[in-house]
């Protein structure tokens, strides 16, 4: 299996259609670096597709609708159209109306049913669409005048994102070769389950949406619901995956090598946007071993990942290891201070930097370190964070990202 | 029942005298704008006591040592020292060896037993006390040499705090002037239960310690238990109440007048913790009302409450109310989306910024309103939020504060 971030050289699997535009709907500066806000991913057929959203009790009428779109129609998807700009959230039946609309708009100019029609969208909650303004992009997206191609697509649906965040990856399934290739957004509100995050990824296997939905569910499982930025979980967080079976090779079953690089893609998408966190300055890693079961070791990195005192800490290199202990003993899990044992880093930083791993706390007591080292562990990217319970032998890893005072700055201001 | 929170003239109940010094505890600027690091309250003779300690399963030095104190003498406590800039928390045995040379200190210089001491601790986590400085400090704090008086307790147990924290209620019990009168410190680290949050309440009714825990533990979950400031949760925390007797006035079953004016002192100190919480600018009252249960209300405040998304709209004075129903929707509360309505203030802010509360959503969807009118609202002291689940009639309010840049400034450098 091979794996590229490289935003230009990105494409989506064969069989996908990628196109994007900006109609207007980003109407603030808070709204990210690009003023694209229109993407457009066409299958040139019908498509299995398997979808993940958010848990919020509250959820955006693009969620309400695609639920009902999978529940129907997941063997014959046939586009996902994603605006950036405006959540469609809090907008009742008229926002309803709206991406029944848009999704009618695009089946018309890619003559499918608007039932095979998948919508995201991503922004301010409670405005409605732009109706206007999105007809107009729905014709510019489906035409020659819309910018062409995978990178647009993942440009276009960032909102406060810095960069764009794809995945490829490609392996040999039947002596075929396959691709699994997708790009996300998400910056702030992101907290398992999933966040504002929006994700499309595509695939060229042939497969039954069932076992489809199973692959993916393990895949999140592993990636997307491991990151957290802020601890907010967002009202329209949604993972799609598309398989257009355009690749020959047909999955019956769960294939390891399948499931084993569409969670290499999930994760390098959600450690891209861990790392890309509103204000962050860079990705950490949150390893807890020693737990007695996997949810209790999860239960204990997340506490650390949503502690606003130990972000802050990573962000100015202080190596207060007593606000990761702090936060392990408030998570809920039954712990005991005694046999708790902490490492920092090491970094992989490349050049004078490196430095290794520092022990700071074993039995739950500081040890005598290195200050200076650990404090450039804790300045090195990813920062690594290693907590040994000290119980059993289960384990899991959350990836979140430093706390800086333009995170605060960004969340101040994002709506005027 | 009189209610005051001027620190100039603040004093403990009858029966108590108190006295501050320095002894060179706090090393770092970071450690607030008192110089002073070292308390001590000490009544004429035993008294009954009762304590409310952190949840977190890593528990300071002090903690431990009080618990064990409580268990066997809550009916004879002499005295409560305090010091600010170390925590004692991670420090093994030698930390439990150095709190218990702490009380045994005390004990030698007011003669009693080192069992009648108790001991709080505030500060960095994981150092070891310099028992030098505190042998030195313990003698000055016990000789004319200290500061005499409440106030200076008051300063000294700071440590983030930008101001002391007191409050003073007097009432009048089968014709006896009862006084119960405290302070507290806690800035950050700030969440239920309880948090970096050290309080010494002191009363002169005479009182049963099991009484007196069931009167603290009343008011505790009313106050201390509703403030959150950044969802961090101490390994110090510690609320304390004791009771001299010499006010003549004896409580012999539940008082109704009592519990109120002790719920009224905790309140009010649980406010001024919040309002001056780490980079804080103002408070923020979340008021939820029409839950099914009060649980129920108190899931869905909280959640709100600890929204770093939330707390930032608030500071940029942005009225982005469908943070508030995300944070509702994603809390676990079963809520119905379609039955939220929302009202900013009003404020109670005097003179021209006076504006009317804004209903900003109803049935679930955004109302047509004044959008300066609720920024205008967002930006009073207090900032008043009030939640309706249109599920049923139990209510809970829970206090907070807007989230700065400058809480990122002042947690980033803590230790170093």
């Amino acid at each position: 299996m091979t794996l590229s971030t490289d935003i230009e050289a990105f494409t989506f699997a064969q069989g996908f259609r990628a196109s994007a535009t900006g109609c207007g709907l980003k109407t603030s500066s808070a709204m990210g670096a690009s003023s694209l806000d229109l993407a457009l991913v066409v299958a040139n057929g019908p498509c299995s597709a398997a979808a993940v959203f958010t848990t919020n009790r509250v959820k955006a009428a693009p969620v309400l609708y695609d639920q009902e779109v999978m529940a129907a129609q997941a063997h014959a998807i046939r586009a996902v159209i994603t605006n950036a700009g405006c959540a469609n959230a809090c907008t009742g039946p008229q926002g309803m109306t709206n991406t029944r609309t848009t999704a009618a708009l695009v089946a018309e100019r890619i003559d499918c049913a608007p039932e095979q029609v998948l919508v995201m969208s991503t922004g301010v909650i409670g405005r409605q669409l732009n109706m206007e303004k999105l007809t107009r992009g729905v014709t510019d997206v489906t035409s020659g005048v819309a910018h062409q191609g995978a990178p647009w697509v993942a440009r276009a649906i960032m909102t406060t994102d810095t960069k764009p965040k794809v995945a490829h990856a490609t392996l040999t399934i039947d002596g075929k070769t396959v691709t699994i290739a997708g790009c996300c957004k998400g910056a702030g509100m992101i907290h398992p389950n999933m966040a504002t995050m929006l994700a499309i990824i595509t695939t060229d296997v042939a497969i039954e949406p069932a076992l489809l939905d199973a692959e993916l569910r393990a895949a999140v499982n592993q990636s997307f619901n491991r990151i957290s930025v802020d601890g907010d979980t967002s009202t329209n967080d949604t993972v799609l995956l598309l398989a257009s079976g355009a690749s020959g090779a047909q999955l019956s079953g769960a294939h390891a090598g399948f499931r084993a690089a569409l969670t290499e893609v999930c994760t390098s998408l959600a450690k891209q946007v861990a790392r890309d966190g509103e204000g962050a300055t860079r990705l950490i890693e949150i390893h807890v071993t020693g737990a007695r079961d996997s949810q209790e070791a999860h239960t204990v990195a997340n506490s650390i990942a949503r502690s606003p005192l130990f972000k802050t800490a990573v962000h100015g290199g202080d190596p207060n290891w007593g606000r990761v202990l702090c936060a392990a003993g408030y998570s809920g899990a039954d712990i005991d201070q005694t046999k708790l044992s902490l490492t920092f880093g090491p970094t992989d930083r490349p050049g004078p930097n490196d430095t290794p791993a520092v022990h700071v706390v074993a039995g739950g007591l500081p040890l005598e370190y290195e200050e200076r080292q650990a404090a450039a562990n804790l300045r090195g990217d990813p920062v690594l964070v290693h907590l040994d319970l000290g119980l059993g032998d289960a384990e899991s890893t959350v990836w979140t990202c430093d706390m800086s005072a333009e995170y605060v700055e960004i969340n101040a201001h994002y709506t005027t």
